[in-house]
């Protein structure tokens, strides 16, 4: 009855498969721990997130537990956390300023977005427990200083190979029944990830440990040295017109060994944080006069003087918005 | 930089030719309008079925909305409606005793899963709002008696084509505003739908079509012929093992004119609704014994003297279902 696909009997072999790659890759960049860790696959890593603050939350608590952040903080987890009035969590702002008592889950987004920085936990009291989103953790955007070793961290298609259409994230999970209760999650949400995404997205991971393990004996280039070349590129125009437009300014950075890359490199990361210096309090404002379309900083918590501008549009987009941000001077 | 995808390029040109195919297949098959309707994809109908939820609950109300259906009930309905202790909506239970006053959700599975039977909305009231579960509204399981026509249909892949493990559905909404929510909805949870997954449910959905369009001019047989066949010929071997058995019951089904296939056909649904007759109280663990594993009734709202077995399963399995279920007599 070969119509009715029989998907359950397929699926352990394609998450299994999955999972392996993820693993080797892992592996080859020296990014994660993967040893005594569970891998729960997802339809990318915004379902795990929420996967994570249902498997994270108390089930019996009498007030929904606190969801908190470092401003500048990823826009959507507000939105994320509260869109259903859930009663077993509730976004609890930021991290810095969260005093209340009490169990809680602090979200570390490291490399950051939108800034960039590297970050660690900041609330560190005995009753929290902590999210790794490490979804910009990868070497193209920021030296890998060892392989991250954390209890729930969050990895993305979407960001390590730049497939965000596929929805394809992973959790790696050290405790078994966290692991359970965000696959339970998962089941109710969507029932499952679709395998056809899963089975592309273990392909295109495995192709992309391939480029590095086979290095530069190939004709081919690896997929890290690559995008990291297009990354340095765009970063080293962009920062070239900010300077003489003398309307703006950038996060600064330090360079760090890389161990994958085994030099010493600058972060280049995916978003460019950008803040409008003088008297422009409305940055996006600002920008979208001249076309140029951002995200004002008060969505991530802090002062509209700041915007987000994506870093991995086409080829064609980046240059339209190097164009136009050139044309500003002060 | 050809690496990095842009998905909202590509998207619309997706999104918009995955909603042709769905419109060109509701109309070959006449089982809903999809006139005036918006077409909202989902990760599956689940994810519909949730976005459906958020898109119906006041917002501003000072209790959650219950959403109610009749029993028997599709078992994940309670857990994917309380799972997140939502203040926005909950569980009501089954529709023929709901009694509340005020708005409320009616959930209307059409043919029903578990039973297989037709259905209509139960409460009746002016503050109600129905969501149409039509995943088993194809001429495989069920006459076509003609195009749907209601606010709110849900359809997937998985049971129109079989494909569950592309995890691809579809609303049809006549409401703007709705099927914006919804859309919102799909962004919070998932940011958006496989891309990967949306491609090729669009070329199997059209392969069904020009199969259909095709006829028997050509030398294959069209989908629906082959898949009502398929089931067609199931449920004639577990009617005759049932009856020898003496200790089941079966729901009587009406045969009724297909305006899809124009000649009178009788029900055949996706799932089997077997009732325990005699002494045995609990079905689940009366089958479990001779190796068949099956869904109680109790996880739908009703007595466990009734299990759901699904007839779409392997081949392989099937037979092993049949073999298994003929060795017990009364």
């Amino acid at each position: 009855m070969s119509y009715f696909s029989d998907v359950t009997n397929i699926c352990w072999f394609l998450e299994a498969e999955f999972a392996r790659e993820v693993v080797r890759l892992h592996t080859v960049v020296g990014n994660a721990v993967t040893e005594g860790r569970h891998i729960v696959v997802g339809t990318g890593s915004s379902q795990l997130f929420l996967a994570a603050l249902y498997a994270l939350s108390p089930t019996d608590a009498p007030e929904p537990i606190s969801v908190v952040c470092a401003s500048p903080y990823y826009s959507s987890y507000p939105s994320m956390t509260n869109h259903l009035k859930s009663g077993l969590y509730q976004w609890g702002g930021d991290a810095e300023s969260f005093e209340k008592e009490g169990p809680y889950i602090e979200l570390v987004t490291s490399p950051n977005n939108p800034d960039g920085h590297v970050r660690r936990s900041k609330v560190n009291r005995s009753q929290g427990v902590l999210v790794h989103d490490l979804a910009y953790y990868w070497p193209q955007y920021t030296p890998i200083s060892g392989p991250a070793d954390h209890d729930l961290s969050l990895f993305t298609v979407s960001k390590s190979t730049g497939h965000a259409g596929m929805r394809i994230g992973w959790a790696l999970v050290k405790d078994k029944e966290v692991a359970k209760k965000m696959t339970k999650f998962i089941e109710l949400n969507t029932i499952g990830v679709s395998k056809d995404s899963q089975l592309r997205a273990a392909k295109v991971i495995r192709a992309v440990s391939d480029s590095w393990e086979q290095g530069n004996s190939q004709e081919g280039e690896s997929f890290f040295k690559f995008s990291h070349k297009q990354m340095a590129n765009r970063w080293k125009q962009l920062r070239l017109i900010v300077e003489r437009s003398g309307l703006f300014s950038l996060p600064k950075f330090s360079p760090a060994f890389c161990t994958f890359f085994k030099q010493v490199l600058e972060p280049q990361p995916a978003f460019v944080w950008l803040k409008c210096e003088g008297n422009v309090e409305d940055c996006e404002s600002f920008l979208r006069a001249q076309n140029i379309l951002t995200r004002s900083g008060k969505h991530f918590g802090v002062s509209p003087k700041y915007v987000r501008i994506s870093m991995l549009d086409t080829d064609e987009n980046f240059s339209h918005f190097l164009e136009r941000l050139s044309a500003l001077h002060s």
